[in-house]
């Protein structure tokens, strides 16, 4: 029986399902996003890392370097740029949020071409052209944040708020190694540069909890390797601590910080792209179910209603979609019809479940996000940098005796409420 | 400048503010359909009730009017079944659970043919029939709350939490004035129908509350009026608590009670149509407001990049959409870059705050969906009716002190854990 001919709930039902399918193709290439930006953002954290070493120290010999990790990022950056005109070609299911993001972050990647000559020429202050590159690299994942909201399926959420959160992490140690690169090279770490390495530790943290509670067996072994292998870092972080202007550490560290924590960054993206992996094959497969249950679907459907028509011309869905016997006192049509009801039921619970689990998972990156708009307005109401901001934040989180996102919450609602 | 020549950036911010003037578009058919799906909910309302009491007199007389609701009902239908048609035929934007409650509606409205017949020839118990309708009514509500999850907008979702809150507890009347008819036509009501007639009330409080807290002055006046002219409901109300089988009343006052009442839902449809008139009003407006905003933006935007070019034809967003010049030491361009850095703070400031007020708009929608949920959880574990369902929420709310969202709550999360 073609479709066209089914009666209207049928017909629905499988929109339904269609529908459904969409969503998981849709996001499946925001995943593929995702993976792209990711190799970029890293790039860009290399590029960040290193372009604080060159510009920190007096060393001519690192430019051949840089200008490799500078042709690295410029490669992927051309990747990332076609898929996204691919996007703009047809920008028909891309919401808002995201195209404005997209739009942003362009802005920010078109300015890193001035930046890099400026750095070439050592032209900037290493604090001004970390800030820039920063800058992009949060953009850039300020765009991966908002294909979050596409997620659909509960299972291919919890993969996503896993690398999201893993990316977030990954970032902060990349300011982390790039201010510490400024400190070393200086011989000793200003109280703002302590507060600040105290900041992003701190942070990382909050990112990589939430990482790990939404990780799989695999990624968290990984991840378990990793953390065994960061102690030199960490008695590093230490070190940086108990510098002071009377009692400078040898300059050279700088190069050993740097190098060291590169190795951590480059083994965090290894496990990156392990999160990304998993992710694109969670959606693949489920994809492949949703194909295979619409198909399934279609049949159960088709051959019902061949059979409610033919066996029972006068039945429910006769001739014209109505019924014409009187029913069973049930309701109509009695046995035939509860594999629809059930059907209908089942696909609505199922939606009920997904929209739990993505409702819990989402609580997550909510909680992130609203540490990021509390800052915000601190900056817009008080006129501080973020990095003042995120500190006014952990201060207040600690006097109070709260959670950073706790008091963010507070924030966020007075401001809502003025 | 044509704008397939612009800059990425700026072609990206302007599919941006296409993609909010779409969703608008799409929300203003959403209305639509609200809008209809209201005219058939009251209408079968109307007719919910009076076969009530066609079934509970023995009153032949009753039937022509009985004929005439059911035409009435019809008619109405077939108008709700062209605009279904439509989206059928385009589900592109449709979301799968809006797809899902459109099927599950077509098939109960499908079952109302025989339905109908049945109690012409009264054949069926006045419960049955009105568990029946008020199937039908639930599943058209269902879809009328699907469509609240399209709302971009913070006002019209203000204005759609108004009306759909209003909308479910002018149907808990509905049932309550259903369920008054078995009662008096009985003489006295049941300790269950008592239940049930306090359970009904204390339900319509808590939407008609939230109803209150969105809705806007003018609908505020006119619900004060039907709440004024509600003395003697309330007062038939009181007498229905205190019948009994010892203390039968008057068989004749399920008339009067069914009068009286229907007065009051025919006033409360007025209202309803007041607040469906100013949701599509707020939809027009905000896409006018959308669309000038769009064509002033993509002007700014092409005498931006025209000023660019041509009067430095090597700054930012040159031949090659890159900067060529060094730029000044703040980045790149300088102050011709702002307005459109100004123009993306402000786009994402303006969606992070309509975002805020969506959430709270929405928590109370939430809640709503929130209790349904734990009545089908009650009704899938423990074999309960829907009634039977709420009942034990509402025992247990009363138990713990606690509201009814918050027994629904710890509920849900209970059956998610598990």
């Amino acid at each position: 029986m073609a479709e066209r001919h089914m009666p209207p709930p049928l017909r629905f039902l499988l929109a339904a399902r269609r529908s459904e399918l969409h969503g998981l193709e849709a996001l499946a290439r925001s995943c593929d996003l995702v993976v792209r930006i990711g190799a970029l953002a890293h790039a860009l954290q290399k590029e960040r890392g290193y372009s604080n070493l060159y510009l920190c120290s007096a060393d001519a010999r690192l430019q051949p370097a840089l200008a490799g990790l500078t042709g690295d990022a410029e490669a992927v950056e051309a990747e990332v740029r076609q898929l996204l005109d691919g996007l703009a070609a047809d920008p028909g299911n891309a919401r808002a949020r995201l195209l404005n993001g997209i739009a942003y972050s362009l802005f920010r990647l078109d300015e890193l071409a001035g930046l890099r000559r400026l750095v070439r020429d050592r032209r900037v202050p290493a604090e001004d052209a970390d800030a820039r590159f920063t800058q992009a690299v949060g953009s850039l994942l300020a765009i991966v944040f908002e294909t979050a909201d596409a997620a659909l399926d509960p299972g291919v959420a919890r993969n996503l708020v896993a690398l999201l959160n893993f990316m977030q992490g990954k970032e902060l140690s990349g300011q982390e190694r790039a201010c510490g690169v400024m400190g070393y090279t200086a011989g000793c770490f200003s109280d703002a540069q302590k507060a600040r390495m105290l900041g992003l530790a701190a942070s990382q943290e909050r990112s990589f909890g939430i990482f790990v509670q939404y990780a799989e067996p695999d990624a968290l072994q990984c991840w378990e390797r990793i953390q065994q292998q960061g102690g030199q870092v960490r008695r590093m972080r230490d070190v940086a601590q108990r510098t002071s202007a009377g009692q400078p550490v040898d300059a050279g560290l700088a190069e050993l910080w740097f190098d060291l924590y590169t190795a951590r960054i480059d083994a965090m993206r290894g496990l990156e792209s392990l999160l990304a992996q998993a992710l694109a094959q969670r959606c693949a497969q489920r994809i492949a179910e949703a194909r295979q249950e619409l198909d399934d679907r279609r049949l159960l459907l088709s051959r019902y209603a061949d059979h409610a028509s033919g066996r029972a011309p006068s039945m429910v869905y006769g001739v014209h979609g109505r019924v014409v016997d009187a029913p069973p006192p049930d309701g109509v049509g009695g046995e035939l019809e509860r594999p629809i009801l059930d059907m209908m039921r089942e696909q609505a619970l199922r939606m009920q479940q997904a929209d739990d689990a993505l409702a819990a998972a989402r609580g997550a990156l909510d909680e992130t996000r609203r540490i990021d708009r509390a800052k915000r307005i601190l900056i817009g109401r008080y006129g501080l940098t973020e990095q003042a901001a995120h500190e006014r934040l952990q201060r207040a989180a600690m006097d109070g005796g709260l959670s950073l996102a706790d008091v963010a919450r507070q924030i966020v609602e007075q401001a809502g409420d003025g």
